[in-house]
């Protein structure tokens, strides 16, 4: 990993990441001369009394609304953002394509139980799943995770089945050290490659209880990543929590539970997104840059409020408030609004494999795709002899109940991990978890407070 | 009203409204027989011991799931509760018909918005709403609230426009003494009435947000209460809370919102419901009965769990514990699983019309129709000369965390204040509200604890 270099500008970012008033602390002023602390407090402050973040994701989510890469949503939301960073005076804006190897198409998805007791089910279509072709009649065999899916010796175990992985995230207690999203990632395993397994072992179709922890009859999509060459493409759907429930009820009574399918989903040829990127110039330094991410990309069954347009509004509210200071800072200001990070980090890695030979120029960078809710955890991912540097500063936002954390790996969330992973010096910070509703399209969402205690890159 | 009588046996329901071991209080034996007060505690403890009630839940759900009158859901509905009573033992199970002058077929309701800002909006069906008849599109005109829409002329002043009521029931702060639904109350004006409201302005359509506390992208369904001769027959449905907030923020912007809906739901000829009773028979005055009371029907986008699903498990459960004990209480128990509640009190007018000449045998009635919450509060309207033997029998659940309402103007709950308002002794217990969601199909679901501090008929 090269030397890590850290820019006083990303007091910026820090001074947004929370929203508690409070009395000041006492920083050091060899390390952070006084003056830069005073115009950091007086950034926070102006980030703390102003909306402009909020109105922000009011913005993208009413004029632009969902956002799926290669949709007229997405379209609409580049152009959204080009003139969004225009009109708060941002010095360059520009796009960079992004090539995406498929599209794919919703369509309609319903489901029902046959028998033994007749019921109407909702069914979402995980991302990029393919159709059913007409009707899938099936019986359901139900596996308690990915796992037990996996277990299963390959070959025509489930021939004709439709394999149902039950595992609930709002049921996972995390072990004592595990990551804050360990319930989540345990479930995306099967969202993520249970088409896959259960087509080695001939299963007509999977479906999954949804990844989230919401109780109500919507089903929670996402996206399974790729068909594998030589394993036949089956449809993969997700099923509301309390549809799941219901049908485990069912399965428990020891009668065959057949189910019905509809999908007509389908996989199309390529498409293109575009990664939108506004900067600040700095004053002196302007070739070195602080980067500032989120993803402009969103599912399609909400208005992406919470993923990722929280992280939009921040992301670009912060940069156009350091904008609007009296002195620019020295270093530059770079916003990236990623492309297509919900089928993989597609921006990212397409920005990376661009930008590869200037990464040096990228001295520190952070994302926000954890939704909304307040902060409460700042790790640093930078060289030991900047350390101290980044400790001084968050002391500038310790005040808003940011604790501070010595692990000092963060590599960036999402796509900045991308960058971050590649040796760009990055930071995180811990959020209080709200809700994973792809639904959900507004800021008034409850907050789930899953596991807020930890945080991990 | 006649003389109001009340029988000991009610115990058996009083165990049942509260899920908190305490430590007994002293019962005054001069008005309740320590026998009696000792079997009642036996019943009490059995009540908290034993799941029955749950089970007949999750039978219902699972086994039956939706049963809006005159669906073959219903119909199955009718067989379940019959066979139930027969498996708990009650001594006599016989069902009333109950004729239904009009059945309805929800069939599909979709929604976009056209202009200024293209979105899918999920669209729910108001019970007995007709269709769009193909696309209907018009300009969305907002209404803070019922009384807002009736303050418009009659005439044509909304002539083709889609009428909006946008009146929130998460947001309505009730005023000190008002009723714990105020709110729901005041959001069902519009549900109710809305439709013949907006017509005789000249409204091609009317939506209303989802009156419900709910905040996912589910709509709530309900009924209006019927057309009315000689006003224009205009479709009726909801959209959820953020799908309503969303048009709230495009209407916002100036910009006239052009909305188009099809639906093709149909209003049909009779159908026929069934009230259906068990009875457990009582030692020596059997002809005089405690009535508890539920509705078997329920709305047709989930399971039904809450409403009744609920009332149903609890009552038939009470009833079940009391005869099973060793000695068959003094008077009979008769449960009463009504048709048709959700249209209108339906199955409990023809009860009460088929049975106004023995009311006087009914000598205490009470229903629960307000979910799976806790019960905080007992509320009696009973003869005066009664009202010190109820006090005693509420210390035997005292110890429950239920508190006692001096008030004694109880009529029952919903089908049971039928009978109640013609003079039926009755009882009342408060609840702690459990979510108003038509689609929650489990009773897992999260308490949205509005208004618990009070509690009316």
């Amino acid at each position: 990993m090269r030397n890590k270099k850290i820019n006083i500008a990303v007091t910026g970012l820090l001074l947004l990441t929370g929203l508690v008033l409070a009395d000041d602390v006492t920083v050091d002023h060899d390390i952070i001369p006084v003056e830069l602390a005073d115009n950091a407090v007086l950034l926070r402050e102006r980030a703390l009394l102003d909306n402009l973040s909020v109105e922000l994701v009011e913005s993208l989510t009413t004029e632009v609304g969902p956002r799926r890469v290669g949709t007229a949503g997405d379209e609409r939301a580049i152009a959204w953002a080009e003139a969004k960073f225009k009109e708060l005076g941002f010095d360059r804006v520009w796009t960079e394509e992004v090539p995406v190897e498929h599209g794919w198409i919703r369509g309609e998805a319903s489901a029902e139980i046959v028998s033994p007791y007749p019921h109407n089910i909702v069914l979402t279509a995980l991302g990029y799943s393919v159709g059913t072709n007409g009707d899938l009649v099936g019986e359901i065999v139900e596996f308690a995770d990915f796992e037990a899916l996996e277990a299963v010796l390959e070959g025509d175990s489930l021939q004709g089945k439709i394999a149902f992985v039950s595992y609930s995230m709002a049921d996972y207690v995390p072990e004592p050290g595990e990551r804050r999203m360990a319930g989540y990632g345990k479930g995306t395993r099967a969202r993520g490659a249970g088409h896959v397994a259960a087509a080695k072992r001939g299963a007509a179709a999977i479906i999954i209880r949804s990844v989230g922890t919401d109780n109500n009859r919507v089903g929670h999509t996402g996206s399974g990543f790729g068909y594998v060459d030589d394993v036949k493409r089956i449809p993969a759907a997700a099923v509301s929590a309390p549809d799941a429930i219901l049908i485990q009820n069912m399965l428990r009574r020891g009668e065959p539970v057949v189910m019905k399918l509809n999908m007509t989903a389908e996989i199309t040829g390529p498409v293109k997104g575009a990664n939108v990127i506004g900067e600040i110039t700095g004053r002196s330094d302007a070739d070195n840059f602080l980067v500032l991410g989120a993803h402009l990309d969103s599912w399609d069954e909400g208005t992406g409020a919470i993923d990722d347009g929280a992280g939009v509004g921040s992301m670009v509210a912060a940069a156009a408030f350091i904008g609007q200071m009296e002195q620019r800072p020295k270093r530059s200001i770079r916003v990236l609004l990623f492309a297509a990070e919900e089928i993989g980090l597609v921006g990212a890695r397409a920005y990376y494999a661009d930008h590869e030979d200037d990464l040096e120029h990228h001295v520190l960078g952070a994302e926000v795709d954890g939704g909304g809710g307040r902060a409460h955890t700042l790790i640093s991912g930078v060289g030991e002899a900047s350390v101290p540097l980044v400790r001084e500063m968050h002391k500038l936002v310790a005040p808003l109940g940011i604790a501070w954390s010595d692990a000092n790996d963060a590599t960036g969330a999402s796509d900045m991990s991308v960058l971050g992973r590649a040796g760009m010096p990055a930071l995180n910070s811990c959020k209080i978890r709200t809700t994973t509703s792809t639904t959900t399209t507004h800021q008034t969402t409850r907050s789930t407070r899953l596991f807020p205690k930890t945080c991990a890159t």
